[in-house]
């Protein structure tokens, strides 16, 4: 088998066998196919399509690229969840805790972040004494008995989709429904969970720009899980926004308690009710989305999510009673209030550049090896559709010191459009595919 | 800018500008741009194609990658000639005095050839003494005293094909028409000719498979050629057999002057015609296509296009005398008829496989260092259409062992398929574009 004949057939529109993809990422993944193979292959992939089989099948080859996670040791159905990725994004800080308490196991295990904030393990870094590097046995242990654990990943997961996405990201074949699916799928069949609910973000400030693009990936995805027997489910929301308010690993934590606490509602409550309702349903422990939706509010009204937070942060060596006084958190030594200069409805946050602001005060890993400050970021007071008078803060800034306050606040400002109209938002919920 | 922004603007089906093109084909050929993006445009390109815009900048920015020949040093016109390649063609080799003769100059510069057989100048170093790497300073008098020089190129012409078409190769991205435009014109370019005429091969046994891809080439090519401030002209030709009757480097010299003394007609002399012809209008030597071709037919008939060969062959230290009698060209030791087992009527002769017996004669080059037998090869005796009765020959095999010869009649015999009803050949020129 010639990988140049293969490429040639998907360029003429052909459909590649399972033999044909297994040779073709086995042989790119121990070196044997070059990258320019590769990346040639990748573009034509992305001009011509691929067929759900040939989906299935390059996703099932990127799983066997690597080691795969066993939950079986963990009694009952494991969830897992999956965000295209967005800013302000703390939905697994307090989803995760709400499913547990209604009953379904969590046993995750999430790599550190890249970009603007850290991922979920270096938010949870925010818990004095907090240990991500729990080993295995301690994390099923740990599952089996408190229903929720949330760990670094240790095993080496789908090394053909590190070396893959590497290689799109530069040549132009990022945005492939195909090879975004199997990307995002072989990573989450690899994590070994039964139940894996998708939260596919659209709009200007997200991958998937528009909502047919946002529900065709979202369909690709529940359709290769389900075909991978996997219970599956996926959430189309909007992106024109931070999501909720909180920008900055420690900041995020804190707003994450405040929901967990019923003291917050908004968008974030209402994706978090959403995705949990779908995974609920999907493995079984509701019947209905409605008495799904009344388990999950009264794991918050009950303090039962809470109190599954503070279990988890006990049982991974940091103190429990963090959850309940955030004091011991890290916080900034300088806040700094971001005052608008103009007035007017709150039309667009460019979510991406807010992301950057927190980048820009260190809350973000530019490199694999950088460090990251976990008390930085910012608090945003404003966001679409508000009205907003010249002089009234649109937003705190959490800093290192006032310079870099004053520079990101200079940063922020330019994030805001306004209208002089009134601004309706559409809703942010925009589909549920299952 | 950057290349991945280009590969993807390509994606997306958008137009890259002059400064793009120049962008990415000098920092290709520096080395600045790695191949896996190359690569992934080069795709993109196949899927997408190149305006005529671009693809002239291409062939620009290919051409200003290397050395250019600057034919100023001769007087008049200068033509030069293009073939997609075939088995048997030794077009160059009559079709050049030919116009010689006709006082169009021809300053040829040409690469050695690497596949079934040598490419012009190994053929004419079947010619005792002859030389082909004479000095430029050598082959500018030779042209401008006797009309015609053919040599080997000294000077490294467009280093950015060499490198692009070997990617190219190894990636599935041989068959656009824009690449393999930009391709050979920029080599066209680059040699310095004013005058181009291109010999555009179609049938199962070209490149072309289709009349209507060869039509697309063809008109591509010449469009470009024309873009660029030439004078340009295309044949297309069918391939479903070799083109003439031998093949092999000595033996093609002795066929072509044959075909030279007027003791030869047939599709090969058609072709010279039909390619002459076009030249010479193009050039003005001639004002319509009757009278170039009455032009040409005199210069066979009247001894002028022999003794322009003759006067190269002096000129380049061989023997011009070698042109009137051939016995001092390389003979092989054996001489072998292959005769048919089965009879019929000739329906196709596999080209490619032909091929592949003189090179396994020892006629080819595998790769660029290997050796060449200018001896050796074949000289069929039936073609398409014709009748053929168990035990005629169908080839005489000239080789250096009996052993190689038996070889390659049974390799022959099977590139031959035969039906029992007469068959009719289309017409061997298709068409031509200008």
């Amino acid at each position: 088998m010639l990988m140049a004949d293969l490429i040639a057939k998907k360029r003429d529109g052909g459909e590649l066998s399972r033999e044909e993809i297994y040779f073709m990422i086995d042989g790119y993944t121990r070196g044997d196919i070059p990258d320019y193979q590769m990346s040639a292959m990748c573009m034509a992939i992305l001009l011509k399509g691929m067929s759900d089989a040939e989906t299935l099948d390059m996703t099932r080859a990127m799983v066997q690229s690597g080691e795969t996670l066993d939950l079986s040791p963990i009694d009952g159905l494991k969830g897992d969840k999956h965000s295209t990725g967005g800013v302000g994004d703390k939905t697994s800080l307090i989803l995760c805790p709400m499913v547990a308490a209604c009953g379904l196991k969590i046993a995750k295990m999430s790599g550190r972040g890249l970009g603007h904030t850290g991922g979920t393990i270096d938010k949870l870094e925010s818990f004095p004494g907090f240990v991500t590097g729990i080993s295995e046995d301690e994390f099923f242990k740990n599952v089996n008995r408190i229903g929720i654990a949330i760990a670094g990943q240790t095993a080496d997961l789908v090394p053909a989709d590190k070396k893959l996405y590497a290689l799109r990201d530069v040549t132009g074949t990022v945005p492939s429904i195909p090879l975004i699916v199997s990307s995002i799928m072989s990573k989450k069949l690899a994590s070994g969970a039964d139940v894996i609910v998708l939260d596919v973000k659209c709009g200007s400030g997200a991958f998937m720009k528009t909502e047919e693009d946002a529900r065709r990936l979202a369909e690709g995805l529940t359709r290769i899980g389900r075909l991978a027997g996997k219970k599956c489910a996926a959430v189309i929301t909007d992106m024109d926004q931070p999501l909720g308010w909180a920008v900055g690993n420690a900041l995020e934590v804190k707003e994450a308690i405040e929901v967990l606490k019923g003291e917050k509602g908004g968008d974030l409550m209402e994706l978090c009710l959403t995705l949990g309702s779908c995974m609920l349903t999907e493995a079984g422990v509701a019947e209905t989305i409605e008495q799904a939706r009344s388990m999950l509010l009264e794991s918050i009204s009950s303090g039962a999510a809470l109190e599954k937070l503070s279990l988890m942060v006990s049982a991974q060596h940091g103190d429990g009673r963090d959850v309940y006084d955030t004091s011991r958190l890290p916080l900034a030594p300088v806040q700094y209030e971001a005052v608008a200069k103009t007035g007017g409805y709150v039309q667009r946050i460019e979510a991406e550049q807010v992301g950057l602001v927190s980048m820009h005060l260190g809350g973000g890993r530019a490199t694999k090896d950088s460090g990251i400050d976990l008390s930085v970021g910012l608090v945003l007071h404003k966001k679409v559709g508000d009205k907003v008078e010249p002089g009234e803060s649109l937003a705190t800034i959490h800093a290192s010191s006032l310079e870099k306050a004053e520079e990101a606040a200079e940063l922020l400002r330019a994030c805001f459009s306004f209208s002089g109209e009134p601004v309706e938002r559409g809703s942010f919920i925009k589909a549920i595919v299952r």
